[in-house]
């Protein structure tokens, strides 16, 4: 059935003349990779395409090319709509029309298997990264790949897979990276252009984080308040990535960052070995998120949100041995 | 004549009995992991292999099979010596005799294409890790990969690799990567064992350099005092890393640490991007090593070595802008 979804994303796009390709809000690497390749493939074949996005594409993303190009907008006279990377209509964000999508079939190609298929024609794959699914449709359609369209889909592949680090990494994954160097894609280059984009502000702000860090009970974690942030004149977005630091230490089943990023309002981002579902967590206070990356934001003082976080992950850790002593007995 | 190197080494290894394996000092990833591979590789066919490493092998590398089994000595009885990802005799250290090598044949097996081809047989070539050549020789040799085999081999090339972020990480490398994971390696269980190896200590220190860190003229720095340490309850290899994560910092030219080992002794680590070469400011100061990654150990209080090490840099990287700006004048 899944082979069928591709071939039939292939001939609604063999027979569009102009096509929209959108990418969601707070867009990453592989939506926006994944939306460039594919524009860059189908342009190759004489298609018009014009990319969308609600938010603007991040500044780590621009070296991209034709990333400047996104608008945001629906549909006007395009034959097709893609979405790419996108589990659903929310994630697409103010351009989603309220009064309905319109006329045009709507195609949504995606790697979360948790996509609800809100497409004519949903092609839904469980895949390290949605730019996979756009290779194979752009070998399908039999279009040359050239190093342009390959440095857009290996970004995506590298930025989801957080540099080949994720669990979701199979040798498939690997198998598409060569595919997409020998077309011409820089992996050096990638790398540098997406994790080379730390600044100093930044590292200070981890660094007061990490000076105060704690770990008890198998959960590491850094508060990151608004005096910090003021006193070393960083934005809020400093603290981005300081969770995947700490999920590094050994000792830690769960990793928490919570980030002030107003008076009263905290930013909790949260990590997990595969034995704890941070996800559940985040839902219980509001969140949502993956099973071992997943977050919420709550209206509270900083002390108040830390306490709330650390006794809802107690609980579910505690559930999380009763779960694993289970099993362990069904064995 | 890499090729005939490559046979000589096959010709040796298929007609010995028994066969030392040795590692360099300091033990890394890609020596511990070649040596393994190769020892389990030539086990598969019966013989009989020693591995031998002058330094004990790191607890973040002991989850591999057989590490355990490294010994101090040099060769005994053995009919063969192969030295793996080891450039000169002295990074064989304390175990390489004093009185000459002995009657055995010497193999070196090494990708530093720097290697001092100190071996009866040297086979050297340039690639992201010796367990890639390693690799190539099982095959030649016709062993058949295995779980275990794989997975030393893997970490190594992982680890040397930085996680596939040196821009030694070509298509070749990532296609090794495949084959090792096809043949049994968990790339996920090694990139959580290598990589999710902090502790706490650990982290709190980075905090304290980091609170403090520098960007002046291109080039980022944090210091690491004894003092520190004292505080935070850490040991000097607390500071491990912290020079790989100032170089994401998207402004610098060139991170530095300086890390107060003792009262008055200071370890410095520089890493950079490829404009400037701080192995040459490191020999300058009396250490050493690669272009983008060196250091060297001061005995000056940390002020001093500081200030020392800022001028050298301030004047490679003059020098390296000369150089660049007559380079492009050449264009």
């Amino acid at each position: 059935m899944s082979s069928g979804a591709r071939e039939q994303v292939q001939t609604l796009l063999e027979n569009a003349g102009r096509v929209l390709v959108v990418a969601h809000i707070e867009p990453d690497g592989d939506a926006i990779g994944s939306a460039l390749g594919l524009a860059w493939a189908l342009r190759r074949r004489g298609t018009r395409v014009t990319l969308a996005c609600a938010h603007p594409v991040p500044a780590s993303l621009l070296f991209l090319p034709g990333s400047d190009a996104f608008v945001a907008r629906w549909r006007q006279d395009e034959d097709v709509v893609v979405v790419v990377d996108t589990s659903d209509t929310a994630r697409i964000g103010a351009i989603y029309p309220d009064d309905g999508r319109g006329a045009a079939p709507l195609v949504v190609i995606d790697h979360h298997i948790t996509n609800l298929r809100y497409g004519d024609v949903n092609w839904v794959l469980e895949r390290a990264s949605t730019c996979e699914l756009v290779l194979d449709l752009i070998s399908a359609m039999g279009i040359p790949l050239d190093a342009t369209i390959a440095t857009c889909l290996l970004t995506g592949l590298v930025t989801d897979t957080r540099g080949f680090r994720t669990r979701s990494t199979n040798a498939d994954a690997l198998r598409a990276a060569v595919t997409l160097m020998e077309a011409g894609a820089s992996l050096g280059d990638i790398m540098e252009a997406v994790f080379r984009s730390r600044t100093l502000p930044m590292l200070r702000t981890w660094g007061a984080a990490l000076s105060d860090a704690r770990l008890e009970d198998g959960v590491i974690w850094v508060e990151v308040s608004q005096e910090d942030l003021r006193r070393i004149g960083a934005e809020p977005s400093a603290a981005d990535g300081l969770s995947n630091l700490l999920s590094t230490v050994r000792d830690a089943e769960v990793a928490a960052v919570f980030r002030e990023v107003r008076p009263g309002v905290v930013d909790v981002s949260l990590r997990s070995t595969p034995r704890v579902d941070v996800a559940a967590v985040a839902l219980s206070l509001g969140g949502g998120g993956h099973r071992q990356a997943a977050g919420c934001l709550l209206e509270a003082p900083l002390p108040r949100a830390r306490e709330m976080v650390l006794s809802a992950l107690r609980l579910a850790m505690a559930e999380g041995n009763g779960t694993r002593m289970n099993a362990d007995r069904a064995d």
